[in-house]
């Protein structure tokens, strides 16, 4: 392949024209949205109206007028056919971390003679030190973490709840979710996947999974900012019985009949729990606008083609100068990033962030490249790996200027 | 008094200038900030920077470059004079239920021999579900909730927690913190303070006091916006032995050195969790710059001087018509809301609002005004009581168009 045929790929793309919903900065290729998202225009227009209109002029009106009361459940009607999901199945609030803690703390119990919570070593630091936490808070609860591999192995009668993020933060490597779902519901298991790098970019259909519970993140393939809400997913069938640990006015039947009982809501709703980021929903709430016009069936084949492309071109063009391929060779088992090793992982992310190619780093010797279905191209993907091979012909990667260590990657 | 009395008190008042920070909407008479306060134009500008600037051409990149992985204390710096605490004693994120759940959770935990959490039953529905949902997790814990005026009748051995709303957000009435502090203390249980309707409006002292811990909401008195995060206070005693039952990445001493245990952060950090929302986060760090000009010991004189206005007015002008004072007569035992009881209170308070004077309602017979001590003038307090007056007068406020349920109040 040449630049014209990735060129030409780019032109016959069902979801190219989603790409002009955004705003990429000139000269940028961008390959860190599974860190960030990008920004589209429709986001900033929508957070002038609220803050100008709908806060200083509507006030606390606005609750009413405006709708921000019933604004986690727009924005669960937008998710959740993006993860096979019916709205009723899905809440929009708190933080992933807050939202995996409700999760499995609700899972967990659901199985009360059961003591272990299974996990992947490789689990994302965060959503293990919540499981940490609630091995610590509740008594008779165990953490076992085990190697991606074995997970299903380790499946028995002490094991309660099952959470795995479903596509490895480091690596990309995807789980086989349904095939994991299963296994852990024969083994009598209540499953809690983290979607946050899956939402958005790969095959996820909670309902044909029979998942029980998730999370997931926003900020990442559905670009609802820095920090944007996170959703929580609890399927129908467990809604009579799941209760939140955190129970809330906005998780409450009547929030606004300020009873002296707690009553939770029906659906997903109840783990809803204080009053919603009103700001951050509405621009997560624009930002979702954009699939509206996406064909859902098309983003993993996307996915898949950008991914491929990249490691293809890893190998003619980067392998030579000692990079090589940490994610899966196989697509079916990828992510949309792709993670590649190199001594000078650091020296040469900065330097081709410098040169306009921004991905990531995780130290000590990783590289990161997230390949976003709605705005990345195949021409990105080619230029960005024509960037890092003439750092690394020309040594330029390793000049002083791109030493210096970062302080978040 | 007369209006020209109460506008020569605004000249003479040492906040007056705040005002000039709002925008007010041109014929409102905005008294519901202890419900929602109003916009600065320094916010709007703030958003489009860190949206626009910072998000759309920063990307990721500005985790480190624009400061927003500091975010948190940035602003927990700011709030910590308004409640006097250290910064490193403040954690802002998360909504107040959430903060709140931490809090207790932590609390009863320093305190596992005793079974009890003791509550005012007027406390704030999300605050008492909240203690339902800890009681319903965690064996052994039982919620008791007594009259305002019991709660140090209660006090004894089985107490773990005593959990408070210092300004009741109904009637207004304020609890004496520091005397109900020191009781539990006597009586070896451990205190959160719930300051939302208590910060930017009335005195706080938590070192002072020597309170335990506390949270606040920061869209009240604090300005930051419709569901702004909210902060949780722990003192800088206990800092060693709390632990937050929501292990996040952001709480951990270490968050993106990616490792596999969890080592709380110190201080009040641990109490952070999940990624903070950055939007929101900046939106009230531009909402807290109007602080550093406040001569804090002025304010709670301003809260009194309005709140008296008002009772006085109401007695004068509205009485005679069937209004109730339902808040404590005594300034020094109210908050800045005033709560009046009249049979119509839906109506009239809708009535109000279409006539440009803000406050809301208490179904079924109740409404409250709030005296945000930054923006609200005594001239303002004049024209509500007169609005209220000419339409309790001609009866205006009975016709049915105001008769109408509104589904948030």
């Amino acid at each position: 392949m040449d630049r014209d045929e990735a060129a030409a790929l780019d032109v016959a793309d069902p979801l190219a024209p989603a790409r002009g919903a955004f705003r990429i900065p000139e000269g940028v290729v961008y390959l860190n949205g599974n860190s960030l998202g990008a920004l589209q225009p429709a986001v900033e227009e929508r957070l002038r109206r609220v803050v100008t209109d709908e806060w200083g002029t509507g006030l606390k009106r606005s609750w009413n007028d405006a709708g921000w009361a019933h604004l986690p459940q727009r924005v669960a009607a937008r998710i959740a056919p993006l993860v096979g999901a019916e709205p009723h199945e899905i809440a929009v609030t708190d933080s992933t971390s807050v939202d995996l803690f409700k999760a499995v703390v609700a899972a967990r119990r659901l199985r009360p003679d059961r003591r272990v919570i299974l996990t992947d070593e490789r689990n994302f630091p965060s959503d293990r030190y919540v499981l940490a936490g609630i091995a610590e808070l509740l008594p008779g609860t165990e953490v076992v973490a085990v190697a991606a591999d074995e997970v299903e192995a380790r499946l028995g009668d002490d094991v309660a709840v099952v959470t795995l993020t479903h596509v490895d933060y480091r690596s990309g490597r995807m789980h086989d979710a349904a095939r994991l779902t299963a296994a852990a519901h024969d083994a009598g298991a209540v499953v809690v996947w983290d979607l946050s790098h899956s939402t958005g970019a790969v095959h996820v259909d909670l309902a044909d999974w029979h998942v029980d519970l998730a999370v997931g993140c926003t900020y990442k393939y559905l670009n609802g900012g820095p920090g944007s809400p996170a959703y929580l997913y609890a399927a129908e069938r467990h809604h009579d019985t799941l209760r939140s640990p955190v129970a809330g006015w906005f998780g409450h039947a009547d929030p606004f009949a300020f009873g002296p009982e707690y009553t939770p809501a029906a659906g997903a709703d109840r783990f809803l729990a204080g009053t919603p980021p009103i700001l951050s929903l509405a621009a997560l709430d624009a930002a979702l606008e954009v699939w509206e016009d996406v064909d859902l069936a098309a983003v993993p084949h996307r996915t898949r083609a950008l991914t491929s492309l990249f490691v293809e071109l890893v190998d003619a063009r980067l392998a030579g100068y000692g990079v090589t391929l940490e994610s899966p060779r196989a697509a079916e088992l990828r992510g949309a990033h792709v993670t590649i090793g190199f001594g000078g992982a650091g020296p040469l992310s900065r330097a081709a962030t410098a040169a306009g190619v921004i991905g990531d780093v995780r130290p000590p010797d990783l590289l990161r490249f997230g390949f976003s279905p709605l705005y990345v191209r195949h021409v990105d993907v080619w230029d960005a790996v024509e960037v890092l091979h003439d750092l690394l012909a020309d040594g330029s990667w390793d000049e002083p200027r791109f030493r210096a260590t970062e302080t978040v990657s």
